[in-house]
């Protein structure tokens, strides 16, 4: 396929992903305009290179036709909040919004993925005009700590170079990393009420 | 009222501008994917000050329950065209997207002011998300040439330096200027054919 | 050359254009936080494409070992101003900085060149720090009033449609919109002292 | 003193902190166009409020005319590592640049703080031109790893929500996590030549 044609495929997905990344950034300036705690702490964006996507279509044989329907992660937004108990907030005000529909959910924090892998994922439905007129486009939100995308980060670049013979040794510390973020989170969520409090004490000086 | 009131109500209409300049910069790069000629040469945004807003208030006596009624100009988006005629190409995009919704219209290109400023100018409605709700709020979209906004900016620095009391002299200077403004965008318009074949022609190119 | 080879040829010059945007644009701050006027309206930079690269290599018959002793603007900044005036000004702002040297000046105002096109031209020397060590390179930056600007950007797009073959009637209308140029910038000069004496007001007004 | 003044005795600071990230940004740049691991993961820049100085000036009794010199932090950068090791990578390159000069440095890795706070930090003097000609100021650079960032961030807001009377259960949940944090960190350090290697074999793939 034509890198011209590439483009016009994609540019629904650039857009998606800047307006996604403007509207969830600007919760955050929500919450500290109100000097309330934000449940957001970054939101970062990025559009599936072609390769990838010519990747994941080969390996799941997916045909190119199928590609815009059976890829939901074109588009994908990344969510980092600080406590573990910030996700399910997170996921309760996307699931208000009226800009978006979620089409599925997969909790792997309640069910780790066998190598550690941890973090909450939202295949959502989004609208955007284009010059043809209104384009539904399907996108991934994944939602993490910042704990948790730490780890994931390390994991990501460990299998890109293995690919699929990580070696058991490597695993194994990978595995303890992912042991020593999950104590960590859950120090945090200890101190949560705290910073919460801190953060929203804020507010009452300010309007005092 | 307090600061912190102020940045609860302005919030609404920085998420517009914020969300406007995403989607209209998008509709530049969209013609460019497709090797065309943009109608948009460049976008810009702003929140009118706290200031602004007051003293417009005051001068047109709205009480401040009524602002955000009444000043309809809270949210401004700027778009600057190369030729005269590619002015009403962006106001009909406009009228066809189903994200806004057009309030009111006034031509100050084909109704020159009696300072010589020519421009469109639209008032639409636009639907944010806050942490409350969907917030229907209004924007002004004012669009013109590059030659039209440069006789813009210096008209109103002068403005700003005289208010009402501009001298005769500086008055016939301006008005010269507005006339050298109308030739130039009139020369320019008749080599507009020629630059969006120019630019039309990468389309051809790329696709072959 | 691969593609390798020249990301790391170009790295520096990518880097120089980032920083003397900052800086140029940190001027323009400079001057609003004094309520003074700024002769700098607006600052833009790129780094040459490959493509463009070669093709000026090719035209002017450079070798590769020595273009980035040839070929003087792989770094290019542009500076608009405001009034033809302003131009003299930035050029001596940038004569006293001692972080950037001046190689030669070309002054296309004085001497318009056959085509019509005017602009003040700078190639400078610029160290900028690599991992390997600092490295002095090269960069043009070209100095114009927005009206300037506005007919160079035109007949870009013109030349790079017909190349060397203009047709004669399309030549003489962007000869037309020069001198509709030069007219608009003219009756601009006669208002400028009124605008720096709108702008310094501020300044005045601030420190009583 | 008036926000005018504030304003022009910030503004080298502004400059400092923009040029700082750009030339940082950059380098994490240069790593991946040679195809190689990068010691810098983010890079973040602020100057101080006016109110934070105000703060500090009051508590270390320094006289309104000493505190560009007293305080070292007006200017502030903190680089983020993936790992431990890298903190002393980018601590050398810092020392070989011929840009900025380090004045100090505190080691408070090797030497954690009694709170359980970790990062190196470096104080250096830096030359931005303003329009008054070449001016020196200092920065301070802080090098952490994201686990400790992640610490440090939510112990400074306990710390603003306390001040000095942090409750002793408080203070030992902080110190707990402090623990996890270690422990992640050498878990993580254990897979650095992993990630290392994963990263530089961009290159050799790129370079066959």
């Amino acid at each position: 396929m034509k890198i011209q044609m590439w483009r016009e495929i994609l540019d629904p997905y650039v857009l998606t992903v800047d307006e996604l990344v403007v509207k969830f950034n600007h919760l955050i300036e929500e919450y500290r305009n109100m000097g309330a705690y934000s449940p957001i702490e970054q939101v970062h964006g990025r559009v599936k290179t072609i390769s990838s996507i010519l990747e994941k279509a080969q390996k799941k044989e997916i045909p190119l036709k199928d590609i815009e329907d059976k890829i939901e992660d074109i588009a994908g937004i990344r969510i980092i909040c600080q406590f573990v108990e910030d996700i399910q907030k997170v996921v309760e005000i996307i699931n208000k919004r009226t800009d978006m529909e979620i089409k599925s959910e997969k909790d792997y924090i309640k069910n780790m993925k066998s190598s550690g892998y941890r973090s909450y994922h939202l295949i959502i439905y989004y609208s955007v005009q284009t010059l043809e007129g209104t384009k539904k486009v399907q996108a991934e939100i994944q939602i993490r700590t910042l704990a948790m995308n730490f780890w994931a980060t390390i994991e990501h670049s460990l299998q890109y170079k293995y690919k699929q013979n990580m070696p058991e040794h490597i695993k194994g510390r990978l595995s303890k990393a992912a042991d020593a973020i999950i104590a960590l989170d859950q120090e945090m969520s200890s101190v949560r009420g705290e910073i919460m409090d801190a953060q929203n004490s804020f507010k009452i000086k300010a309007n005092m």
